[in-house]
């Protein structure tokens, strides 16, 4: 059986996987919470994953396919053994945990519960943890711990696994730039974690507002997000939430001491001017409604980095932003940040090459004889690349109307249905009419949890998943 | 100067639309209103018609880019002086007589009137008249009386003016082929309204509601819309709305004996498939809502007929309509119906060669040495062809969210808006929570007055205008 290469790499994850699960126990250890909840899924994931591993490869080789269903099937399955913390713990029903734990991997931060304060320590963990390990991709970090036998499988792997079309490849090898670009996450994270202690935040909190935003998640362990913390510290979450939205390639090239190429990157400046012009047109539309300018100028910064970089924390109560801000801010959670980065949506990056494609479209219909390329980041892009390009984003569109079609005979509104759907498949958590979803029926969960997969996945590695088993 | 030709063209174009002023005055006559209203128009048309043709022009040769504009100009020249009657009336200020002119040539149908039941039945005529003429385009029908002094001349006005990607052509010449399509629009129009007639309408509003249906406008006579009709003449309608969204085609293939190529009719099978889905699920959404099942069963073929055409006539309040049906019926205004009709939207041809092209692109990410050409209607599509409509997909959207986010400065809600918006730049009329749009502001109704041009004339011509204005 040709499926036999997918079950042992399979195998391979889970075994790594387990061992993140010392990190929550550590945490049930200090704050005197019950191991169990933790010790089961690592025993399970240990378990599974040396049978899968043990099962004899003949033919080694992998194929595009292969690839995309490593990745689908890992996700699903870590996120169903990762749901089993909640179900153990009995705060929810499968779904409900299925739902929380997707959304933790796949760093979106919608949550069903309704208060979170009551959690346990070691659940808070986990939760925000599960944003850490989500926020570079399991397989990226499972991959660089795993020995590779062949560059090739790899390069399948990451293929489905880096967000956006890939701007240029740092290092020669990969297991080299999965170590750079791991470097990198746990150097910000870092450098947040301390910053939010100075701000006068506790350790443990520090961590957790670390985690969730190194994964541009937003789970938080507070009902209110990050609206009772200092000043100092929501400008720095809101700084962070938009660094974590940069393409990792920026930070890379910084520490080669390569600076002068920063500033050429055009979905960086295109980033910025978004990230200030969403800001300024928010702030206009919204300062009335603030006791001063300042704290009108400050939700509009906070709020337009939580949901670009798709993070999803909040300061304050978004419901009160009329339509433009609405408008903004929904458009934003689907253009996102940039590609290389943790962020979700459909990555600037494509926009760009979209609105490059259909302004020489439209040249060609005035001046049928013009040839030319399209150039990003100063390098051709090769025309499979801009028509995938295009197809992604009509395809986007398409599952998120689908989405919103089925989710919709839950009989929630309009907003509140484009709302549920834009936030899960963009992977921001934060949005309108919604504060937490319970509420939502069981089959609406379960296909806004794909709907996390789909859109976390970049969509292929999903699909194969669904064609294939259509096949069966 | 280059632009002599464009000049010269648009005022052929004004000379044939001042004697379309025959008509309402005519009507004018017999209901003994005032004919000033219409007589000022047709000597301005008629005028600065004959002042322009005096344009001489040295290099008779059309470029693309000429094409464009003059099939832009000339709608927005015409609109303006369209829009005279309404304000020589008195009836509303220039602003909202240009939205309402624009919605009657675009074959829109959206109104600024909160009362169509105190207009004049000149005026009234006056209304539905526009969405006959727009029905086919000013252009097509003005082309078939200008004499063509080169086929190449025409193919680029037609190419800007023919909705939907060509399916092919139906007789090598141009004007044959404007002749037949205007034949088989005036004998769908002209069987309407005679079976309007012996359904139980008076000659007048058989006239005007076959005019509106021919257009596939929604400007109707009555303030309750088509509620009021027979239940045969709603049947009736119903059924026409649908015929005035097959492609044209289709009927001339029916013409000319060859009946079994209709079946092959990729579009037309997922046409009748979209269109009896819709209806299945509509019914089943809001069936508990009426006082009957037959009740249910009328208003969701009426209603899903009329706004898939874009129509937009009315037989009962869609307000009362759950989510899941308006997420239908939304979807269905930007779908639309077949290429080669008078109805709005992107065509359901386009969708059809978007979800090939994705199609095969995933099967070359599984299989990258597959190599496949699409086929259409039994043909191979130009990959410029599929590149070009997956673009126009993508500006489509972009269009419509940039048309949103301005529009929604008038404060009202997110839903109210998008309903604006999908109701305007499909060229339907009818939406959700607006029955008119006099409550806009004027930059609102500019804004969507140009969305409805945009929509109409498929972006392009428009947006050449919008580029050739920027360049000056």
């Amino acid at each position: 059986m040709r499926k036999k290469i997918v079950y042992k790499f399979i195998g391979k994850v889970l075994i790594g996987f387990s061992s993140l699960f010392v990190f929550p126990i550590l945490i049930a250890l200090i704050y005197k919470n019950s191991v169990i909840p933790f010790l089961i899924p690592q025993l399970v994931s240990l378990l599974l994953g040396l049978i899968l591993n043990r099962i004899k490869v003949n033919d080694g080789s992998l194929f595009a396919k292969d690839g995309l269903l490593i990745v689908s099937l890992s996700w699903i399955i870590i996120s169903l053994i990762g749901s089993l913390p909640f179900i153990i713990s009995g705060l929810c029903d499968p779904v409900d945990a299925f739902f929380e734990t997707v959304s933790g991997f796949t760093t979106t931060g919608a949550t069903i519960f309704n208060d979170v304060e009551k959690l346990s320590k070691s659940i808070l963990f986990w939760r925000s943890f599960t944003h850490f390990i989500g926020g570079m991709g399991v397989l990226a970090f499972v991959m660089a711990i795993i020995p590779l036998s062949s560059k090739d499988k790899s390069m399948h792997l990451l293929k489905a696994e880096m967000p956006g079309p890939s701007v240029g490849k740092l290092v020669p090898s990969i297991k080299k730039t999965l170590f750079y670009l791991y470097f990198i996450y746990l150097a910000l994270t870092f450098i947040e974690f301390i910053l939010l202690l100075i701000g006068g935040c506790s350790v443990f909190d520090s961590l957790l507002i670390s985690f969730s935003t190194a994964g541009t998640g937003g789970f938080s362990l507070l009902n209110s997000s990050i609206a009772t913390y200092s000043l100092f510290n929501k400008i720095v979450i809101g700084i962070f939430m938009f660094l974590f939205g940069v393409n990792f390639n920026i930070y890379f090239l910084i520490m080669m001491k390569n600076g002068k190429h920063i500033l050429k990157s055009e979905e960086l400046r295109v980033y910025f001017f978004l990230f200030i012009t969403s800001i300024i047109i928010v702030f206009f539309n919204t300062y009335n409604l603030f006791l001063s300018a300042f704290d009108g100028l400050l939700e509009a910064f906070f709020h337009v980095s939580s949901i670009m970089s798709s993070t999803g924390f909040s300061i304050g109560d978004i419901n009160i932003y009329p339509t433009s801000s609405r408008i903004i801010l929904l458009m934003l959670m689907l253009i996102s940040a940039c590609a290389g980065s943790t962020c979700g949506g459909f990555k600037i990056s494509r926009l760009i090459i979209a609105y490059k494609s259909i302004k020489r479209g439209f040249i060609k219909i005035i001046y049928p004889n013009s040839v030319d390329t399209i150039k990003f980041e100063g390098k051709k892009v090769p025309e499979d690349t801009v028509r995938n390009n295009n197809k992604f984003l009509i395809l986007y569109i398409i599952l998120i109307v689908f989405i919103m079609f089925i989710v919709s005979f839950d009989g929630f509104s309009l907003e509140t249905t484009i709302n549920a759907v834009f936030t899960t498949f963009a992977n921001v958590g934060l949005c309108f009419e919604i504060s937490n979803f319970s509420l939502f029926s069981d089959l609406s969960k379960v296909l806004l949890s794909v709907g996390m997969l789909f859109g976390r996945l970049e969509i292929f590695p999903m699909l194969a998943l669904f064609i294939d088993l259509r096949k069966k």
